[in-house]
């Protein structure tokens, strides 16, 4: 597909193994690290050898980007290293299964294929370590028919330490440097394993020297000839990688080491290739514009460099981290994330589902705000010592709450102690306060999106208290008085301890950053109410899911209410006199459209006049200088220049499947630009500033992209 | 004791825990790291806060050394961290078991303490495990008994990723981070054990963050009050460490956590600075001047950073890392090394001569050069893209050789394959060829050494037939053919393959480089010779040990016969015309005085020419503009700027002891110097060019010094 530049990393991981092969970015190394929270920096050399020593590599490797006099081509005689990047018609094919660089004869694939993960509770065990095999599979080719002379295939990689032989991986040959990394290539005529200082003294010297900090392979392409060099780069983490909770990588309960890690590698890479084609071809028949795969490639790509499958004591535990947070299974990430997985491995939901009651729930008492609160104003800033805190004390507290749930599970291989999470702490009005209205919603629309998507009602059987829990925890955060009740979010959480709770958009601006009478969790309150009745309806629970039903009716009504005819569209704070217009007003209205609740969005139907306002704000705030930057790109909140990528697809999938606006292709191709080129350092950003990529990089939640593909 | 400067980074070490924690350099943070080569670069806070929330702090954070403005003294009210150096009045007190700073009421000392091994091998597994903890205890101290306000001890560490809180380590607080790293501190009144993203955040808030990437404790000390908070910092690294050998830490067998080491480091801190105290003490008692006292406490600081007991399959098995090149069991160390570890753990000395034997040995075949072969400049460039390698071929090969042992045993964590180094490579004239007669002779003289310091006849027995393998080579080395033995080492092995070997100064000059006619190596061979008599002689076997006593009266006469009158000293290579003035020739000596050979180093007896032509040689080079630099400093070799610390205290100690040659003090001070100043950002440095450490950095071989305490 056509890109708007060639230059920019990409994760290039398996499945559940919080590990990558980072490449991508010019004059920027990359390589092969596990749990890294940033694109690794090793030196990088691919390409290969011309007959008079000089490497043409793509141009990954450090100084890349610099003249050639200044590395070595000028001073040749001194037997300085001696690259050439491979520039002139250079090409890059950004699948979805394989990201391709061809150059002239020479090219470089990475296979990247996804396979549904098979439930180990219902006798996918062994079926799932096949899946969960941590390799990437990449070929080199080298097209020699035309070529008079032999020229050398050339893979070089410099993790800056000793490098090693891996002399276990059964009969390939392998090189790597640690426990950890390496990497493998099946034996044959013309191939070297090496390890030396760089790839040029082992082409000069034709021998190793195990001091060497970089290692690889070469393969000589006779005369005449076309040669395929297929290589594995294999992850293996041993023992307990995690505190608070000891678990281990699920793949090490067959693979004991990284040798066999590799000959598994060795054996499946076949497989591994047929897979990435075959994704390639089915993305490129897509109705989707050429930046919208991009998007959908690129954005698959880093969710899965975010994900571990972890064995606790046996049983599995799915884990996504949030890149470079790297916070455990964020639960406003989840919610955004199910519908990818519930298309393909609806376990694994479930599993975190369970992790959130069984350990990361708990019962609060709410707070009743002062007059004027909203006069103080929400910090939006991460700096921890600009925080939000002033904020004049409730007017009431203690007033009955009810069941919610952490932020996260803690971050970076530690988990939390139950009921706690790594981000939110009290006393603060901004970032890092509590979200836990928010994740009562979340709870309630990714378990209803379970049960919906996977048909298990045994699960929902068992849960049904947590159901009947959360229906009453989230008629308390309306508010414990029926009489003043109005269908959203509108007392804090007494874990704010004085602060008030926030929303995910932490650090946006205040149009999106506190949870009481916010908009964006209004809708996705309604969206609540009606998973709600769903899921008591399903339980043959009718009072509840009368009750459920009046909460959305009472949601509905008040959003639509606050339609404000002067500014055009529904504000995005019902306090204070907030003027902000946010696109996040229809999120919301994904989950009964997924949950295929016609009758919730039929504009003849009860909820017809919450469905017209917001179809009237979408319209209206969808307009240059509103809610879209110049370049065409949607910004989620007129006040603020942060726009996050994963919830833009999501909005602009809602936008044409609920109300059939179709997003103008330059937003397409401007959100395909802030990540080749804003974004280029990082993988997949999220946060992205007027089209920089400046935080939540490395990111997985913009995998809400998928559900552009949805039938 | 009185530095030249207080700014430079120190090893602070358990025993055989390959682990640090490095301090001393300002505005460089240091900390904790497992296996690091270099000087971690967390950001250290420690010393106090005043009432206004200024932390005052040893200058070891980051910035501590630019203008206080910039670090947000002059921005207070933007509520940015607020430090402030501790600088006037600073001291430092650098003894051998305790680094102590003190600035005013404020103080903080790390506690290192190095106890005898107990031999596992006999009885000692259980008393092993109690000194191998690995650990390093630490004390802030704040005297606030002339102070009519609070103030707060504070303790800050930023490993630059989150931190967490440890709840394993008994009755003790402990914070850390992932699996492997923390600080515990005894429960007191006024302590806090605190995660946030710095001191000051903690500071002002008072709770915990656990996003947060800094970690730490802070405990009030009332008005009127003295307060002491002692710390462990734990260090724990589970599992299988190493490639090519599967090995663990010994320390593992007792403690299967973080938080398990942190709890025995709490009941062990009251020896561990008692100890400390006591190896105070003793240094200060002693004869030497501050600056060798200096020097002793940081060479053994550095050696004991880079050592490492692994459990092999439930055996011991001893490591010394090479600094920053981390190679395994550098044989060309051990010897230097061995006479420190002989004085408290031979059998770490004979664990090592056990694996060289069994793993890293080998039987070769020898090369006669032809002749004008060293017309060809050796290169002592570690650069591989320069290294020597164009040497004209040997004028025979395949003539019979013997036992050797490889210069290394692999390299980080990578155990190479039996008979190989890391190390060696073949086809050189210079840095990285093969180092064969040097190590022979180097096992030779460590192996006497042992049965003489331990007095383990058992062990010489059976071992007996690699002392009689190891006399059969060096004769071969010499010469196969008895009538051209000369006593020193004149052949090449064959493993060179048309280069040449080198001894262990590889990366100095000619003079220093090749092992063929060097008077270094030749001075080490007679040494070797006089050993080899003296094991054949309690074997019972007179034969050898008669032929060991020719080969070292030969050794002496070729020695002594190039005296050149003309230079006024010995040429550092019998070949080519060399004029060099190297101090190594007499390194040999210090092994029959060692040994207590008084026969030999007699100058009226058997050896009395080489004695005095090396007397007379030592007197001739000890002067300025040969082997002196101008600051005083000892300069190995006329010819090369690049001098070795470890090598010039173990000449020094031969100058003194065998020759009653006292080397200046000044000598003393600039050697003091070239590591307080000119390696301070490296803890020890060995090679120092003109005084400034810029190789073999954070180095274990310098531990030479200690033998100047001999009695």
């Amino acid at each position: 597909m056509p890109l708007h530049s060639l230059d920019f990393h990409a994760h290039h991981s398996p499945l559940g193994a919080y590990a990558s092969f980072t490449c991508g970015r010019f004059g920027a190394g990359g390589g092969l690290a596990i749990e890294g929270t940033r694109p690794p920096t090793q030196d990088l050399v691919i390409g290969y050898a011309e007959a008079d020593g000089v490497v043409h590599a793509l141009p990954f490797y450090t100084g890349a980007l610099a003249k050639q006099e200044d590395f070595g081509l000028a001073a040749a005689a001194d037997d300085k290293p001696r690259r050439r990047p491979l520039e002139a018609g250079l090409e890059r094919h950004y699948g979805r299964g394989s990201d391709r660089w061809t150059c002239g004869d020479f090219s470089f694939a990475i296979h990247t294929p996804v396979f549904p993960l098979p439930d180990p509770d219902h006798g996918g065990t062994e079926a799932l370590q096949d899946v969960v095999l941590p390799v990437v599979a990449a070929t080199l080719r080298l097209d020699n028919r035309t070529c008079a002379h032999a020229r050398t295939l050339v893979f070089g990689i410099s993790p800056g330490r000793p490098c090693r032989m891996i002399d276990d991986a059964g009969d390939g040959l392998a090189v790597g440097w640690g426990l950890e990394l390496g990497l493998a290539a099946a034996r044959q005529p013309g191939l070297q394993a090496w390890v030396e200082w760089d790839e040029q003294a082992f082409l000069r010297h034709g021998r190793s020297h195990l001091l060497g900090a970089a290692c690889g392979f070469v393969l000589t392409v006779p005369a005449g000839e076309a040669r395929e060099l297929d290589l594995v780069c294999g992850f293996h983490r041993a023992g307990v990688v995690t505190t608070g909770l000891e678990t281990r990588y699920w793949y090490t309960r067959r693979h004991g080491s990284l040798g066999s890690v590799l000959k598994a590698g060795l054996a499946r890479l076949p497989l591994l290739k047929a897979r990435a084609a075959e994704m390639d071809r089915a993305l490129a028949a897509s109705a989707l514009d050429d930046d919208r795969r991009f998007l959908v490639a690129h954005a698959e790509r880093s969710y899965w460099g975010n994900t571990q499958l972890l064995d606790h004591g046996g049983k599995p535990l799915w884990v996504v981290l949030e890149g470079e947070y790297a916070m455990i299974n964020t639960f406003d990430l989840t919610v955004d994330m199910c519908c990818y997985e519930l298309a393909r491995n609806p376990w694994t939901v479930r599993n975190v589902l369970d992790q959130f009651i069984d350990r990361y729930s708990f019962v609060d008492t709410l707070a009743r705000p002062a007059e004027g609160a909203t006069r103080i104003a929400h910090s939006h800033n991460r700096d921890p010592h600009q925080l939000g805190r002033f904020v004049p004390p409730p007017a009431a507290t203690g007033l009955p709450g009810g069941i919610s749930f952490t932020h996260d599970m803690g971050v970076y291989g530690h988990f939390t102690a139950p009921g706690t999470s790594s981000y939110e702490v009290s006393g603060l009005a901004g970032c890092f306060s509590q979200m836990t209205a928010e994740q009562l919603v979340n709870w309630i629309l990714t378990a209803v999106s379970y049960v919906h998507a996977s048909g298990d009602r045994d699960w929902l059987r068992a849960r049904a208290g947590v159901f009947a829990s959360s229906l009453e925890s989230l008629l308390n955060r309306d508010d414990p008085d029926p009489a003043r009740r109005a269908g959203i979010v509108r007392l804090d959480s007494d874990r704010c301890a004085g602060g008030w709770e926030i929303t995910t958009y932490d650090s946006l601006d205040a149009s999106l950053g506190q949870a009481r009478g916010n908009l964006y969790l209004a809708t996705k309150a309604w969206a609540a109410w009606l998973g709600l009745e769903h899921a008591c309806t399903l339980l043959g629970d009718a009072d509840r899911a009368a009750t459920a039903a009046q909460g959305a009716a009472r949601a509905g009504a008040t959003i639509a209410a606050h339609f404000d005819t002067a500014l055009g569209w529904i504000p995005a704070v019902f306090e204070a006199g907030n003027r902000s217009a946010i696109i996040p007003a229809v999120e919301g209205l994904l989950f009964p459209m997924r949950w295929g609740m016609a009758a919730a969005l039929d504009r003849a139907g009860p909820h017809g006049a919450l469905l017209a306002a917001l179809e009237r704000h979408l319209c209206a705030v969808l307009r240059p200088g509103v809610c879209l930057f110049p370049d065409g790109g949607w910004k989620l909140s007129s006040t603020s220049d942060n726009s996050w990528m994963s919830k833009i697809f999501l909005c602009q999938h809602v936008a044409e499947r609920v109300f059939g606006i179709i997003p103008d292709p330059a937003s397409h191709a401007a959100h395909a630009r802030w990540q080749q080129i804003g974004s280029r350092d990082w993988a997949m950003s999220d946060q992205c500033f007027s089209g920089e990529g400046k935080a939540s990089k490395y990111y997985p939640r913009c995998v809400t992209a998928d559900m552009w593909l949805d039938a």
